[in-house]
């Protein structure tokens, strides 16, 4: 074992400390006036009764999925690995695959937690001041952004142990992609589910709140205001803390598989041992980047935010740089790892530019809802389908760069691209921090409406909730990319697995043919299954929405105290229908993805002269390729129409006199519209389509025993 | 020669007859009152003007690429025949495309030029009866769906035996692929700027006449009337034509060249000839069809309409098994042909389950607009999503089925889904007549509301009109399917022409491997170039749009007498300006795809160790995925969103008591907002993907010396 591999374990327990540091820290402060632990309070327990609901049902599909996959690879995968039996190794993927789900689980229960707890802190201290308030959203996010990822990082190497890593390191990466496939399993339903419990929620309360009956955003009287507020945190922390996990967990682990043909070659460890390694450093870098987040009342919260980020690009750079030269000794690959890094700063500024309303996209969408909803969406669309430019520029370019390094450095140009994914991943824990810092000042902004904080204070945490729009919209970009960079080793892991699986060993079966006829039409399928499962993400935020807003009506109909604020409104059966109706709507699409490439796969498999598991590579491939274009339109066409009504909003729109065109306009109601679609776009069905790309590779891995053996 | 060849000429010449039979016919009818006539006259004047100007640029384009590619072709692709010099094939390939390109511009004129004379008939005729429109409606509509046929079919008959087809049956072809480049990049241009031009007219003056100033469609006081009435003929018309002229073409060529490998093993020409047969019989099975299309006063013209194509298809059957029988005598292939013939009939099914109002998906829209426009687009973007479900599995199937029926025949797997498409589009005379029909029916509707027409007559064109959606609906359909079924036939035949330049022969270059980086990079960018030139298309019909409001606002200012009905606005200068805007905005998106696919092949070119000519078939292919996806999503979910609008218009919505919903209600308003987005998606980015997709396709195939040789 290497010296420096204990870099894991250390930053493991640093990291560790330092999270329950800053959640004392983050805890013990006031959370406000009576009013606003109260509903504080009301938040965490009807978040608590959704994820426990949510949970229950996700259990048992694991536990049945668990034992089918532990009896297909026990069946059919069995004669791959000396000194194992086929039941040993079906056991392990099960087990691998419950262990993955578990803590997958439990990265977004923490996300959660630490966020509600966080929420009303927030409130409180925004009424104090900015400082204040960043301080508490800020520590709040990186408690749940740090967990997370030490979670992952501690539980793929336990396992990676567990599973003989130091005795066979050859054998056990492939006896855990198991883990990954869990972990990917349950950040899609969390995604799903939160995803649309959240923008229902959110649609249903602003469509029959803020445009029928003519009260503010976040008002009391409005019955599914909780049910709102409760759905950033289900939605955006649950959600995206699971995500984000399984991202780390399936990334570290196909790095590690595609490491063991240098192993193989050179009979040295590190090279598979290398990709945790770099992540317990980026995690260390991150640390001391939140460190330099010192926020200034005279300062935009956004220039804080980015002066830790970049200290945390900077001693990523740096402790590449070590891991490198004292793991590979190849400076290769150290350029293939900082190409990873410098996609992660240029998406950044490219999501910045597409998202933020001081550049021309936003405005132009701004502009065009001068003349109504229809050239607003028009436009939006418009935006959003541009920026597939960028996204596709800077995930091609760094592939091409990181697996030209790749093949120079004498290893494998996919390699490369593996080391280049985890340059950029290095960040992580800093951009789920700033990722839940948006959710937090969200809640705080709702908090402080509906205990009816002053005009003073709202004006701070509305600019926070700015703020957060843009580091979310950064996230997402973030997240993207490093699917997109992630994309080709995960599915250079596949074919290897396969070349394990058929032949004995790695590199024998390397070519997808796309030109044969089946291979050709998984791939179309693999586009169709992106559309279909976004059609189904998004149909759902529509039927549960309205759900909610018949709800609401009736409501309103029933007692008209409400509306007169003479009555208290039935928060809970509107939170109750929005967690019925989220669970419900998040099955269809979330098994669509898990046996649409398998059903493919075994299908071909029973068609002679077919290749099935060069067809599922396709699926795999061009799945990719189509969900990450999906997304790409969905997270920042999304985020710009959220900002061009923010722009309205904000009084930053003039008429041809140069008249300020205001809230309440023609114009911003149509702003408004363009916001309403852009909504579960961005949150619902453009999230979900990442986690869907990650789940294509972990599922595929997983199951390609049935496309061969079968 | 075999003699079923001279099905061919005979049917060519008799195709020419009829259309003449039917123009004289319709040209000989009444233009109704003098009213009618000078805005007839109106009409016809602005779309000349438009396509005068248009085809100027396009020439200009032409000329030089026509220079470029002979010159290109003539120093890189000499090598490849013997018997004729570099020059020789250069030049050949340069004439080739500038015949072609003509032809498409022939075809482009017709349709505009036959659709306008019928408008103001097809007005007068609905003053009489409605039987009497739907004929003239139906048979202008014939007049360019088969003259336009017929001059693709005797375009290719031509230039190939002049290009030595008769002595060099196995070289001809490629010389002839210049026709099918020349054909579709006048078609791209056509569509896009056609449909650019007519969806910004028909959104700017609905935006500012309807919603703006509360005057009904198409009222004489809207200043952008006449250019919104123009756009039917020179999008719809001119654009469609030249599109199905260039689709004929250009699967006829590719078609042929699969041909070459069979011809080679049995010296047998029919296996090049047998396209242009298939062909021949497919017009007269469609000119037959017509002439069972009697409308009766109490049926639906729609069920006249389908009368008349399933005899057009059983004929089809018929023609295809004679054509087989002589010419192959092959079963496996007749049934390749018939599966292609029935996924042109399944694909009309699917298409009017998406977007009649009658089936649940556009009553879902419908419903979904009762909580206003952002749910209502939430809905139908749902909706179009979904459709993707349908067209992968019908598009996927009969590749599967043709293909395994090709390779069963004994000839190849990729001649099978040839002839499936061939098969396919035998029934494309039919197709293009009803595809006619709509913008002929919308127009004389449009006539009739400028002319002051009666409620009487306008319910009458109003049945037509709604007619008219679905039947351009169910083209589009069509279109989109072929496309995807010759997809295959039109790489093939590109692997095979690399092949050939590579190394002498067809077939030995026959691998895709998207497993390399370049290739998977290049995958990449194409499903990119999809987005980006939709995002162009979309964004130049928003900015046109708003020209013609700011321009027609202007003019009511100016003038308050034009909205009192006192003074007759300017419609020349909405004209004017729409065909410039329109022009102009073209550009860029088309030479995106014109050119994308060759910088990317030239860029990789110089790259060593990539293969160029590799990478540019995955952008063929997965290029030809993502916009026939894309293309699914865009034409029916504007479809459905039409008619949803429409279905609300008829008084088809309920409230919960069961009361109509009416015209003018905040639903109606949510679902024109909707009918607005879906106007752009359907009428210019959606129809001008088709276009994409064939020009990716012949655009490599002329170009692919560039990515060997260079």
């Amino acid at each position: 074992m290497p010296v420096i591999f204990w870099v894991v374990p250390v930053s493991g327990v640093i990291t560790v400390i330092f999270a329950i540091f800053l959640a004392r820290n983050v805890l013990k402060r006031s959370m406000g006036t009576p009013k606003m632990k109260e509903i504080g309070d009301i938040i965490f327990q009807a978040a608590w009764a959704f994820l426990k609901r949510q949970y229950t049902t996700i259990a048992i599909y694991s536990v049945a999925i668990a034992i089918i996959i532990g009896v297909l690879v026990g069946l059919l995968g069995g004669t791959e690995v000396e000194g194992l039996s086929a039941l040993d190794i079906g056991w392990r993927t099960g087990v691998a695959f419950l262990v993955g789900a578990l803590c997958s689980g439990v990265a977004g229960f923490i996300g959660m937690y630490i966020a509600v707890k966080s929420n009303a802190r927030c409130a409180a201290a925004a009424q104090k001041s900015l400082t204040e308030a960043v301080n508490v959203a800020l520590r709040g996010g990186a408690v749940s952004g740090f967990l997370i990822t030490a979670l992952s990082l501690i539980g793929v190497t336990v396992i990676f142990f567990a599973y003989g890593g130091a005795t066979n390191p050859e054998i056990a990466p492939h006896l855990i992609v198991g883990f990954g496939f869990g972990a990917s399993f349950v950040a899609l339903f969390a995604q799903l589910g939160g995803g649309i419990y959240t923008k229902a929620a959110d649609v249903g309360a602003d469509l029959v709140g803020k445009v029928e009956s003519g009260i503010p955003e976040d008002d009391p009287r409005n019955p599914a205001v909780i049910a709102d507020l409760v759905g950033d945190n289900v939605g955006d922390c649950a959600g995206r803390g699971a995500d984000l996990f399984e991202s780390t967990a399936a990334e570290n682990i196909g790095a590690m598989i595609l490491g063991i043909a240098a192993y193989a070659a050179t009979g040295n460890i590190a090279w598979i041992l290398f990709p945790l390694c770099v992540r317990g450093f980026g995690m260390i870098a991150s640390m001391i980047g939140i460190f330099f987040v010192r926020a200034k009342e005279n300062e935009s919260a956004m220039s804080a935010l980015n002066r830790g980020y970049f200290v945390a690009i900077a001693l990523s750079v740096v402790g590449l740089a070590v891991t490198v030269y004292f793991m590979l000794g190849n400076w290769w690959l150290f350029g293939a790892g900082v190409v990873g890094i410098a996609a992660s700063v240029v998406i950044i500024f490219v999501t910045q530019y597409y998202t933020e309303w001081r550049y021309r996209p936003v405005r132009s969408i701004a502009e065009a809802s001068k003349t109504g909803p229809a050239t607003n969406i028009i436009m939006g669309t418009a935006v959003g389908f541009e920026t597939t430019l960028a996204t596709a520029l800077v995930i091609g370019v760094s592939l091409l760069l990181s697996f030209w390094m790749g093949d120079m450095s004498g290893v494998h140009g996919a390699f490369g691209t593996a080391v280049a994914t985890m340059g950029m991943l290095m960040t992580c824990p800093y951009v789920l921090s700033m990722d839940t810092f948006g959710p937090i000042t969200d809640n705080a902004n709702g908090i402080n409406e509906m205990a009816g904080a002053g005009p003073e204070v709202r004006k701070v945490t509305d600019r926070l909730d700015a703020v957060g729009n843009t580091t979310k919209a950064l996230t997402k970009g973030y997240a993207m990319v490093s699917a997109g960079l992630a994309a080709f080793l995960l599915f250079q892991a596949y074919l290897d697995r396969v070349s394990f699986i058929k032949f004995g060993e790695s590199g024998l079966y390397n070519i997808v043919d796309i030109a044969r006829i089946e291979v050709f039409v998984g791939a179309l399928l693999a586009v169709m299954i992106v559309y279909l499962f976004s059609s189904w993400a998004i149909k759902a935020v529509g039927k549960t929405a309205s759900k909610i807003i018949e709800e609401v009506r009736r409501q309103f109909r029933a007692d008209p105290g409400i509306l007169a604020g003479t009555s208290k409104p039935d928060y809970a059966r509107a939170v109750d229908i929005t967690t019925r109706a989220g669970l419900r709507e998040m099955i269809a699409p979330g098994l669509l993805v898990v046996l649409g490439p398998i059903i493919i796969g075994v299908v071909f498999r029973f068609i002679p002269g077919y290749d099935a598991a060069m067809a599922v590579a396709a699926v795999l491939m061009v799945g990719t390729i189509g969900g990450i274009m999906m997304a790409s339109y969905m997270n920042n066409g999304g985020g710009a129409w959220d900002n061009a009504k923010k722009m309205i909003e904000d009084g930053q729109l003039k008429d041809d006199e140069g008249k300020v065109i205001s809230k309440g306009s023609f114009a911003h109601q149509a702003a408004v519209v363009g916001d309403t679609l852009g909504d579960p776009l961005k949150d619902t069905a453009g999230p979900s389509l990442h986690v869907l790309v990650k789940l294509l590779a972990t599922v595929t891995l997983v199951m390609c025993p049935l496309f061969i053996v079968l």
